[in-house]
């Protein structure tokens, strides 16, 4: 009889990173096995991550370690860490590391945290030479982002969720992405793993709370329960698409694209809306405006530029970055 | 003292409109001053839109027309439709049309209604030689389309909503699809005019009012007021997306195929995955299948002829489509 199915989705979705990993070590031709560590919070997600790595590393020759966070942002977090890495070292990992960081405010609390910790998960894997840390992301997490990012109006980037690979040469992992959260929660149940609900996970003072919380469900009850899988599939095909198209734009850049730094108008006006409006993002930022504080009527207004003139004198973006038509050319500069 | 906010809104966007129905009118040369309609069921969006085309049209040397179409689906809609045609006689819409249709069963009560209905409108903007037909869709409409959208999971065609202009050389246009709900309910409340709420529209029975009085309003709480119009946006700009790389796939699909209909595997390698899987569902659709039986999962098993070529068999399709690799080459038949 084999594993309760929970468990056999969790450890094939390992296994089959576990192989990417392989490949990619032995492709650099280095000796000794490859080391992979699970960040795991002690949550359902990341310890049935844990335990699927624990059982499948050693069939395939791979070493396997974890490492856990102390936020320090709840009374007796290092406490809580403290068992989590005894949990890890009971799966029989090795090395497990239990880091504890300082999270600062820049850009608020979540994305303070987010900083300190992959700063500490970089710093933990080139300390002990690790090609891959694995990360326990779920479907539902994958749909939340994606609400997330279809709620700021930014384009199919911004709906292209968390990729399966991330970081320098992709050493962040995300097995479970095509994983649901309760196949998480089930394979911890059925393997009497003891697991800790951060929560941080149930505040609705987090948007991303809310969303789990009231948002999914009432979605779900609108359309049917196949949303979550709909918007994990919308991700990868949104981030498919993206990519396509920003390599396009970084084409069509080279034929616009003079020596002076200044962009043809007529080549850019031949080009497909979607294109060309790529072309101007990558202008203005080159020059120096700050991607985060450049917004789709930004870009919609230099765009006028081509498609609507009609005299128009410079437009002025953020980042002191200005953009005037003269003479047949976009000229963009900064000050 | 100018019109009312709301008024002078839903004005702007219909002689926007107008604006460009005239352009193109003129570009045909034709003599007689052109004839635009409004669709109107009497709710408040289209009666908005009757009394900002009654307002505007004649400063333009426009027509204004009304039509409005009795479905025959409820107790006393005859009635109703009579009265509808009356208010638009009221706003000095001329001519003003009632038509009935008899409503079908294929594909659904709300696909069935919407056949019969544009059937009768393109039937009604023959007979007068109309220029356009305007419909009253509102940016709410939009973004419950893209919801709709987003939960097939089949890519941003489907979160792309509904275009501005659609139907033979772009006959019905949407010129509120940037004015909001209450937005055209308050133009009609300042204008005094009455208005009917379709019961259907508050109907749970159908999944987009269900999305409109729980849904909508549910994700407004987690993710802010903005929602709406950041689901319009990501509309517009995942149309120009999906429109881009139609077209990219339509000439590599040139660059990949041969005089027999066969596909050349190395040239489909060197796409990237978005363009390579539009050649694949160009092609296949071409070959016979229909393109609403097939899915995104249909397109990725084609797909891995190429990507992940392991000696597999013919893939079957549906409509009967089979796909198999034969030395170096697609090849897609029906039968």
């Amino acid at each position: 009889m084999g594993p309760h199915p929970a468990v056999a989705a969790i450890r094939l979705a390992v296994r089959r990173v576990l192989h990417d990993v392989l490949t990619h070590h032995c492709a650099q031709d280095r000796g000794e096995a490859p080391l992979v560590l699970v960040a795991c919070s002690g949550g359902a997600d990341s310890m049935a991550l844990a335990s699927a790595l624990a059982f499948e590393a050693p069939k395939l020759g791979v070493r396997a370690g974890g490492v856990t966070i102390d936020h320090g942002l709840q009374e007796g977090s290092d406490l809580r860490a403290a068992e989590v890495a005894l949990r890890l070292r009971a799966l029989k990992l090795d090395p497990v590391d239990l880091v504890s960081v300082e999270v600062g405010r820049v850009g608020g609390p979540e994305a303070a945290a987010r900083d300190a910790r992959y700063a500490a998960l970089d710093a933990t894997a080139d300390r002990h030479g690790a090609s891959a840390i694995l990360l326990g992301h779920t479907r539902d997490d994958q749909a939340e982002t994606v609400l997330l990012g279809l709620a700021r109006g930014s384009g199919i980037r911004s709906l292209s969720g968390m990729a399966a690979a991330t970081g320098t040469n992709g050493r962040y992992r995300r097995p479970f992405l095509d994983v649901d959260r309760q196949t998480a929660r089930t394979a911890c149940l059925i393997q009497a793993l003891p697991v800790w609900d951060d929560p941080h996970n149930t505040d609705p003072a987090y948007t991303r709370s809310r969303l789990r919380h009231e948002g999914l469900p009432a979605l779900e009850k609108c359309l049917g329960k196949g949303v979550v899988e709909a918007l994990a599939r919308t991700a990868q095909l949104s981030r498919d698409d993206a990519d396509a198209l920003d390599g396009w734009a970084a084409d069509a850049e080279a034929t616009v694209l003079d020596e002076a730094g200044t962009l043809d108008v007529a080549g850019l006006f031949a080009l497909p809306a979607a294109v060309r409006r790529r072309v101007l993002r990558r202008a203005v930022i080159a020059a120096g405006s700050p991607a985060g504080s450049l917004f789709a009527r930004h870009i919609e207004e230099v765009d006028r530029l081509i498609t609507a003139w009609r005299g128009q004198g410079a437009i002025n973006l953020p980042g002191r970055v200005g953009v005037r038509r003269q003479g047949g050319r976009l000229v963009i500069r900064q000050g």
